[in-house]
């Protein structure tokens, strides 16, 4: 039998994959099981965008531009112009999903062996996309004493090798929902500038900032326009993951021309998917303030649950629709399993997503989940109850000497 | 300014976009450009996917599985089982188009620095998956003069290294249109065999066969479930070259359980462009029929009137809807270039994709062009014209001692 590729068997898997069969087998044995592990909104896609696709007009779905659509980039140019991202429709190239924006980026900048920067936790899949493309991880962990804010930037400069090509961060961040600041993003910008790399920054969760705070892109960083790239996508904006659209923005010709031969390659995005995003981009702003205030109460309900669970440490997110928390136990993973195999309140259990999967050194984050708030409030709450009476009966459970982190906004 | 990876740097261009500012030229002094390079149908997208796009009743675009929608696989097997190709829902999985589905076949079998043997002339883009891959391709020339049948099989034990991996074939061929025969399809299982490689088959155009010749799919290949792979995709089966929905079959476990983790890594693919082509399945036998016969009326058209140019050899394509014709001229490159700027005949002029980009032997197919024939017959009487025409004048022309070739049957 034909041998797998060695890339192939470093592919990492799923880290919620082996959670799957535990989550059935509940399901099967009668309990409901809470899923706070997922990334897929409930939130409805805006009307704009499902009309566009009931009344798709063409009687062949054609290929698109490699590029993209050009009406479409030059929606976006504008939608991004509001923002104070200064671009035009050729500083965009339309991708399937952020995913394939991140890939083409990542490709275009690194060569195999290349090691890219990345704060920790981060999202699990950046390591497929950079073990498929044979980029390694140097990861720099960040505290959740601190609300996982940008750490130290000399801690960054003792990670820099000739090997190191790019700094990559998600803004607001999945899985910590942190939003950086300007002080930090110029910090990075400094080191970005001082060495020579590319800053990709993913900020997929653009509109999703609380408690007043305004989301700095790395494109408005002045004296920069050679070394950023941001990456983009509708998914999770517009609640429209299955369209498998997302953008890669750069002032860099060079790396746009370079990445554009990968988009060639693979031809054009998805057609219809187009075509939902450049109506989307007439979502009333009614639509985003109440899909904040959902969030913001949603958030406001877990955070404020998971901080009166004894020995449980959540801080509060601005940004995104995550969190970390950190938990009074053993072994995060075991804990995840356990609850599907054990526990039940009101036959009810949760299925969350142990964080080890969110960290490249081994051995951190084993004591915390991450949880996604895309559920209602009643949901939310039933999972809390879930959480604590599990917490007092786990054979595993640990004590700790509970801190509120004093400098993060905690309830 | 930080540097552009390797990769991105040895990314091929497409072979025909140097020529896109001469086309754009031609239009903007008037003439009309027919377009003999493109590979997008203009053949109708069956009703019942165009309704099922439509009547898109969910509110919600979510993600698919990361394999595709199950029931969605569930129709395919049964699609493949009609026709011989004995799988199940869980021998599949539903990519971003033919591109994806055959980068994560090569990611999943292949790592940088490894070979794969391609018949040349082949699918340009593939350069672009492999140079992406870091995979080297060893090419073996397939010759016009044999209408691109597979060359001998002592070609391809000539080839083969410790670092050969697998053997990549296109069934029927893009460029060449030419179709395997059972013989030849088992003269590669033995080699495959023999040397423990994958056989990895590009099949999207298995519907397009022509003269009562019938298609055969690796998968019906015997005792070689463990060395086939599959591609497929519904572009242009259904004309829906803008759903972007692919797909890799192999009975390997293994494999395709890597090649999910390359999936999972990406999400999903396209929601709506399942759902078009779930619903494709049902497409009435009569919708193939009829663009079978339009096909072969369009063939019939262009290879005879080529034939009959002066110096033209053009073998009878028996499936797809591309040939190679070779031309009486000093380089097919120059001549392409020259047709936009400096001829026309009635206003109108054409433009023809150059062969070499097929392939990657250096030198060879100095004198070829691709022509794709998914124009009307009216077009393509008048692509005849010019060519006729601007062979009479080019300056560049070659004197060729033109001989039918005796073992196809041209007209």
């Amino acid at each position: 039998m034909p041998k797998i590729s060695v890339r192939g068997l470093r592919m990492p898997e799923s880290p919620i994959r082996k959670l799957v069969p535990f989550a059935e087998n509940a399901k099967k044995r009668g309990a409901e099981v809470i899923h706070l592990n997922i990334g897929q909104p409930d939130i409805k896609t805006p009307d704009v965008a499902l009309k566009a696709i009931r009344n798709f007009k063409p009687d062949v779905v054609a290929y698109s531009h490699s590029a993209g659509d050009k009406s479409y980039r030059e929606g976006l140019a504008k939608y991004y112009q509001k923002l104070g991202i200064h671009v035009d429709h050729t500083n965009i190239l339309i991708t399937t999903g952020g995913s394939e924006a991140l890939m083409m980026t990542l490709n275009s900048v690194m060569d195999e062996g290349d090691e890219v920067i990345i704060p920790e936790p981060f999202y699990a899949n950046y390591n497929g996309f950079l073990a498929s493309a044979g980029i390694i991880v140097k990861p720099i962990t960040s505290s959740i004493e601190s609300g996982f804010s940008l750490p130290p930037i000399s801690e960054f400069e003792k990670l820099i090798t000739p090997k190191t090509k790019a700094i990559l961060i998600c803004n607001p961040g999945n899985p910590t929902g942190y939003l950086y600041t300007q002080d930090e993003l110029n910090s990075l910008k400094e080191i970005v500038l001082k060495h020579d790399l590319f800053l990709i920054s993913d900020e997929v969760y653009r509109e999703f900032t609380y408690d007043g705070k305004k989301h700095i892109s790395v494109l408005e960083l002045e004296d920069l326009d050679q070394n950023t790239v941001l990456i983009d996508s509708v998914s999770k904006r517009y609640s429209m993951c299955g369209a498998r659209v997302g953008f890669m923005v750069t002032k860099n010709r060079e790396l746009l021309d370079t990445a554009l031969k990968f988009a060639q390659a693979r031809l054009s995005p998805p057609t219809i998917g187009q075509v939902a995003g450049e109506a989307a981009l007439n979502t009333p702003d009614s639509y985003f303030s109440e899909v904040i205030e959902e969030y913001v109460e949603r958030r406001n309900v877990l955070i404020e649950g998971l901080n009166k669970i004894d020995g449980v440490i959540c801080p509060k997110p601005t940004g995104a629709f995550y969190c970390i928390a950190q938990l009074p136990v053993d072994d995060a993973d075991k804990f995840a399993q356990w609850l599907l195999e054990e526990y039940s309140w009101n036959n009810k259990t949760i299925m969350v997503a142990p964080a080890q999967g969110f960290y490249s050194t081994p051995e951190i984050g084993k004591q915390q989940i991450r949880i996604a708030y895309v559920l209602n409030t009643t949901d939310l709450k039933d999972a809390i109850k879930v959480l604590d009476g599990a917490l007092k009966v786990y054979p595993g459970k640990v004590n700790t000497n509970k801190k509120t982190p004093h400098n993060i906004n905690t309830y």
